[in-house]
């Protein structure tokens, strides 16, 4: 049994940066209390990029959620994003979509573009009316500048900041994919995702971008879960403004694979970062499925494991109770060999073929202390692999949801 | 809007006892460490008793699950049941069924019946298998008896017994029927439940047991959720022994109705007693859900509520956090109107219309002082009604589930 052998890799993971013509900003607006925090960002390209989204699925879907889809469906481009944290304007009625397009019209006004290439996106508490005046501040205070502000003026209870870059050689030019994101609670996309953000200056055939987005978000976004909960919110928005200047990106460039690599390695990463960074998580949990009888069936069975409370508490005591994993398995309609399924717990084996292997408990023990603990389980049931990434159930999951509002 | 209303009550709800022709015993046999703490029952009808049973869906169904499942199916048969918890024999593999087919005939020599009339519940620790010496020295020390030692023999985590015994008059007889149950975590039982036992002397026709049963546990033990994790030993099996005397009651019985709502009566119960003492809980949580477009809907949309992490760290601390609420119902694919969808809190108005309600926030806070907090959805799609239970999120949850195996 080996683990998931990885590919040759072509592209490069950078420091964070922006892509060629991307520029953007970050304020405190005064949307949260403390003025150290920033709550308001924006990005902006040169010239309209190439535009791309996936939404929650969850039918209360919010305002500026609802606004940024139609609007990226218009004309599949957008030159600017903007964002705000603390006020999620989701549940606020036809109030919530007028405040969304105000957002949107003064940020065009601002930028002198038109409102049809302006994105909103917001993420916080539900329910409550944005403060426009305090949003038209915010607004006004924003400048076109290539620091890296707005990467964590989108943060609610995370952490740090998640961003990540990635390089990738299309024709001999340099393209370079930027991605940065937020989630922390309330994490279990469909289909969707958190607050994330993907600009790439590669020059991208016409319409392939979305079918690219859609593809990489099921492997890596919709594969992490912290609480089980889809947020109303939710959204990838992706950009591609061709000003790298490579020979247009089609499915059949020598060097699709390669970007798709690199594009993958930017959601995988900002998707484990959500993972990691879960609220009040104190361990990543990831899970291979290998054996399996499908694709669908590996995937479902990975993420039914990251998303059993009774697993997660058990990772976050350190407690190698594999019988969890095994109902968790269990409880899926994936097919499973259920005399032959075994599971290894950081290349540890804990369960052989449907019975305990005889593991030593110290051993076991002292691996479960690591921060990131890597499950993986063979279903003797066929050759398709999944994967899925969540974190554990703390005390400080509870405390920080039990009071969240206050 | 009014809340549902009660029909008119035609049992009795009386103190537990068992009905007529109805022995058990529960003793210390040495799988729990605590002398104190009873480990191993069993219950017997002087007659052989029509038998039925719903059992978990988790692919990894245990071995005594299987087999009273399989006795059952035999000749819809029973004439008694022997319990253990501490160790599930659980992911046992074919030592699993030989151990569990051991207890079967153990029992059965004892009381000097076919093991094809003794069913088979084990409850505890997945993965770990039946230490036979302590099993068979239980078994030898059961006796006939009418004390309730059975109901406290098979809890693990549970903070208390679980029982409830209701009568209603059925031609001029009085049938008595008395349930209990276990469960404190790993609940959420789909189309089965926790080890729950319910047993009457009623005399029912041939067969309609079976169907009074599946129809009953689907809108009482399969709408509690404690974690979302399904158990691999649920089930719930219940006897009818005939004892009573009362005329055959068929569906056309004038007291037919009057029957399944004593029996949904005692269930019902039961399953709220799992929910409220659901591991860590400090609440108990009822939902339910008015104006659905289906039943169905109504049950998914109740279900998810109580099953949401959110939800229930909001009500933990006593936060009225209704953007929880809605993102929850939003997640299902019930039919809502999602601008006319109201929620109550005990009564008091949360939620109007998808905005929300101008309520008093120390009012409120105040009611989400109850231990029993009463969430009331209207989804304006329909005349349709569903409930579900569940309970809070607390440390006390996570402190017990990281260190169960210690």
């Amino acid at each position: 049994m080996q683990s998931i052998l990885k590919k040759e890799q072509k592209y490069q993971i950078i420091p964070f940066t922006w892509p060629k013509g991307y520029k953007s900003d970050g304020v405190h607006a005064g949307l949260r209390k403390n003025p150290q925090k920033k709550d308001m960002g924006w990005l902006y390209s040169k010239v309209p990029a190439q535009a791309a989204g996936t939404y929650t699925t969850n039918q209360f879907q919010a305002a500026p959620t609802k606004l940024t889809k139609q609007t990226i469906n218009k004309s599949h481009q957008l030159q600017a994003m903007v964002m705000n944290t603390a006020i999620a304007n989701s549940v606020t009625g036809e109030q919530g979509m007028l405040d969304a397009k105000k957002m949107q019209q003064l940020t065009a006004d601002k930028l002198d573009i038109t409102p049809d290439l302006v994105g909103v996106a917001s993420t916080g508490l539900i329910g409550e009316p944005l403060p426009m005046k305090t949003i038209a501040k915010g607004i006004s205070q924003l400048e076109l500048l290539d620091n890296d502000y707005v990467t964590s003026a989108i943060l609610t209870t995370d952490k740090h900041q998640k961003t990540i870059a990635a390089q990738v050689e299309i024709g001999g030019k340099t393209v370079t994919i930027s991605g940065f994101c937020k989630g922390s609670g309330m994490i279990h996309p469909k289909m969707a995702t958190m607050l994330g953000f993907v600009v790439t200056d590669a020059n991208i055939q016409d319409g392939l971008l979305q079918d690219i987005l859609s593809q990489q978000v099921d492997s890596t976004f919709n594969q992490i879960t912290v609480d089980g909960d889809t947020s109303t919110n939710d959204m990838v928005v992706t950009l591609a403004n061709g000003l790298a200047g490579n020979p247009e990106l089609t499915t059949q460039s020598p060097e699709y694979e390669d970007f798709i690599s690199a594009y993958n390695a930017v959601l995988s990463e900002l998707a484990q970062d959500i993972a990691a960074d879960g609220e009040g998580s104190t361990k990543l949990v990831e899970v291979n499925v290998e054996n399996a009888a499908t694709h669908d069936d590996a995937q479902k069975v990975s993420k039914a494991i990251v998303g059993s409370n009774l697993v997660k508490a058990a990772i976050f005591g350190e407690d190698a109770n594999w019988g969890r994993i095994i109902a968790a398995i269990g409880q899926t309609n994936a097919k499973v060999d259920i005399e032959h399924t075994s599971v290894w717990l950081n290349d540890l084996e804990l369960v052989d073929n449907s019975s305990s292997a005889n593991f030593d408990e110290i051993t076991m023990k002292e691996s479960l202390k690591d921060n990131k603990i890597t499950i993986l389980v063979d279903l003797n049931s066929g050759t398709a692999t999944g994967q899925a990434w969540g974190c554990d159930l703390t005390y400080n999951y509870v405390r920080i949801n039990a009071t969240y509002r206050s």
